[in-house]
């Protein structure tokens, strides 16, 4: 905003800028549904949480409809959209024994990473297909978000030449002793609250509700990082806002 | 994002939300012009910054023509617009000796607040008309953004039933001294460079360039409390960053 008053105010009126990158969002799964569940199938939410999130990083969305574990399927959908600036597919990275998607990438492109250290999220992988970066995020709905803030968001706004800041953080201190796993990255949900001794935080899976919930309760998220076993009840926590939005 | 999700997840596919605030922008100053400026007129600025943040904040904008400094002419222009939630005027609420927005809001309705102790920007003024918020915000464009961020954005996330989150800080050391009156919240625009020992804060205004390009160029602002008499070079502070922007 600022910037552009000083272009107005020094007689600039038109400007040159970097297009909205092109993000496509193709969730895949047999198992997937739009709505109304029959036991066995799941309704996708990727869709949503991720499209919402790229936009408000700054691309431009487009949102695909559910494609199945098919071979053929997943290739056309993704050379669909090599038109584009970037695919995302949710899901199917690592499918049981079959890694569908990246295998489809790999017959048409090249796979430059399949899976990271961290967690919830371990099985994402990142490829290029005649240029076109392919992000192929979990479908366990907490990993897709967590992996699309680590590597969806540095790309978009590398690609629409914007400025990757710091997630915002608050401090506080936390209730619950956080457990992890050494040489694992690990991201804890965390709902904030003012307690006695200034904002605390407390873990929202332990309550044991559904997993996305996990996600849409917390006000952000603790990274307790590889080098660490775990984190005391007690001692002061970073708390990242992934959602936070002006 | 991830409340979307949740929502689809569980079967609901329709909820009630809150209206996007509906938020006008009216420019006054007889010295302002669109584009062009002769001697002794000046581009008019704050709209596309005011404007533009009031956006990200989640308002919807109408933006407005420049209006004159004219008693009949400046009611006029807050009639217009008391069917929206906000009314927002920058410039000529303390215009040398005459304070004529506060004077015709006064005679229309309230005033609340004329006048705070912070700088830039003292002559801030907040008033209500038949129900509606009127901002009266400085024309100085540094000033302008600076209330903007204290007044506007918490009355649009209050209107809009949206969190109002703190501004996202960085912590840096100072390298050069900065000055304030003790009594004055002090809003001192730096740029953020990595140094030495870390992150540097320099502020952006000893330069001598413009105003507007001391808003433009910094990365945030330092805010000097109204207890302290400045801060020496070398000293630890917080940088809010005012646009962030995912």
């Amino acid at each position: 905003p600022s910037d552009m008053g000083l272009l107005k105010g020094t007689g600039i009126d038109t400007v040159e800028v970097a297009a909205l990158p092109e993000v496509a969002v193709v969730p895949t799964g047999e198992e997937l549904v739009q709505a109304d569940p029959a036991p066995g199938e799941v309704v996708e939410t990727n869709r949503f949480t991720v499209s919402r999130l790229a936009e408000r990083w700054g691309a431009d969305v487009t949102r695909r409809g559910i494609v199945t574990d098919d071979r053929d399927a997943l290739r056309a959908a993704i050379q669909r959209d090599l038109v584009r600036d970037v695919v995302v597919t949710t899901g199917g990275s690592s499918v049981g024994e079959r890694d569908l998607i990246p295998e489809v990438v790999d017959s048409i492109g090249e796979i430059l990473v399949h899976g990271v250290a961290l967690k919830p999220g371990h099985p994402v992988a990142l490829g290029r297909v005649e240029g076109v970066t392919v992000v192929m995020l979990p479908g366990y709905p907490v990993a897709a978000i967590i992996n699309a803030v680590q590597f969806l968001r540095p790309l978009i706004k590398h690609l629409g030449r914007m400025p990757l800041e710091p997630l915002p953080t608050r401090e506080a201190t936390l209730t619950r002793k956080i457990t992890s796993e050494p040489g694992i990255r690990t991201f804890v949900r965390v709902a904030l609250e003012d307690g006695d001794s200034g904002t605390e935080a407390t873990p929202t899976r332990a309550g044991g509700s559904g997993v996305l919930s996990s996600v849409a309760l917390a006000d952000g998220w603790v990274v307790v990082p590889e080098s660490k076993e775990g984190i005391e009840a007690g001692e002061t926590v970073a708390v990242e806002n992934w959602e936070y939005n002006g």
